[in-house]
């Protein structure tokens, strides 16, 4: 397999078989080792504050750790000697989450949403990778930081 | 009013009103301005990966940083000189997060979790809690800090 | 006093009765209410590991803090309506780190390092930056956030 | 040799060959694979604000990562199949920080300081540790959480 049918079909896999990603209708839209990007519309169940109509701050943190972790497993698949189903499954099977901060920065308003993500710190143990996300116009929402386990 | 009337109109608020706490099952149990208590169950949407079923790490993130906003707010109602709907509701108007670290440590697995809070810097601007969510065997699935703004 | 006066003295300030910037040998040359800079050299009092002869986490952390506080600073300065010695003493006193997160990307090794930070959330209580080191080689070190109270 | 006398020697060697440590004052009291505790006396040259007379944030970050720091080297070699001068050399050779985040509670006085670090999550490959910064008096200074590597 040529590594972007790799990532089309974990696209794939990660679109139509995650529930909490289902949940809230986040799409991977693109990854590789270098940067990934979810994108997700605005939906009045991910409200938080129903005063100000925003969105949850673990909305936005899920965003975040999802852009995070995709790129983490790029790195993951980026390393194997061998791809095939079974050594995708087996080493994305070690992947979690060891830490993640969520910088607040603006009120969670829009109607679109792009999380993107990308990798500062890749190893055969532990990738680090730093996420943005922005709504539709642009205007630049939450920072983040991810420390996954990839080995 | 009195403080635990206050209290308990508060929980009932944030039970009933937050689109995204109810879609994942939140309940707020108790809280003052010392500690909070979140308790969900689990729920097959929640799952994160489905390869282990195992809690996505936003949900994790999720309870910790209610958590930890809703002892923020038992901050700001206790430093206010008269408790009326209309200071309540100004006052938590000015509640956001700034940042919130995660810190997972072990697989979310469980049929009940538990995530509680602890005020650890009360201030008139900022307030800042730890936070640590079990499940109802008493494991230590995640532990959190969150940053925020209260004034 | 225009701005890039009062900028002027605070460095000279900074540089002159900080005594553990002064024990680091740390320099503050620029900074803006986007963005700062510091730099020092090496010196064999910064070896965190004797074995690798590499910078103490500890003196990383240190210039990532010093970065993003200038640059907090000279938001608090920019929001000033009157800019005496006096107005800026009072409001530099108020100024303080909140958090500080230190991701460790590579061995802290090299004969200059540069410490930058730029402000991401600039607010009249509360401001956000997000600092990087590099050595004289540009080779990335460390990434950093800081949250601090500024008002 | 038994863990207690390789405990002691560790202590003695990181008390007197890391020069940062001892630039700061740093003295590593007791340290095993559950928690460790680090002593230093206040130094003007430890002073971050000359105006309030307080440790620099760097000196608390430090002193927190070298807790945090100890506390994993002590499950590393807790982990070793053989304890000899060499296996532990060679295991202590891998000890690094991946991520460090420092919670500022209170202003830094006093006149000695006792930084404890307790284990959160210990691996093969990655340990999660909880500081605490107090001065004399027991005041709580600062909270932290740092992410070791260990493999």
């Amino acid at each position: 397999m040529q590594q972007d049918q790799v990532h089309q079909q974990i696209i794939d896999f990660w679109n139509n078989n995650m529930p909490f990603n289902q949940l809230l209708g986040f799409k991977l839209t693109r990854f590789d080792a270098q940067s990934s990007e979810i994108r997700f519309a605005w939906q009045d169940k991910l409200i938080g504050n129903p005063i100000h109509k925003i969105l949850h701050g673990g909305v936005t943190a899920s965003a975040l750790d999802l852009a995070g972790g995709t790129v983490a497993a790029a790195n993951i698949i980026e390393q194997l000697d061998e791809i095939t189903p079974q050594t995708i499954a087996s080493s994305l099977g070690k992947l979690s989450t060891i830490d993640l901060r969520t910088d607040y920065l603006r009120p969670g308003r829009g109607e679109h949403f792009i999380a993107t993500a990308h990798i500062i710190r890749s190893g055969s143990k532990v990738a680090v990778a730093r996420m943005e996300l922005h709504n539709e116009e642009g205007e630049h929402i939450a920072f983040g930081t991810g420390t996954y386990m990839v080995g």
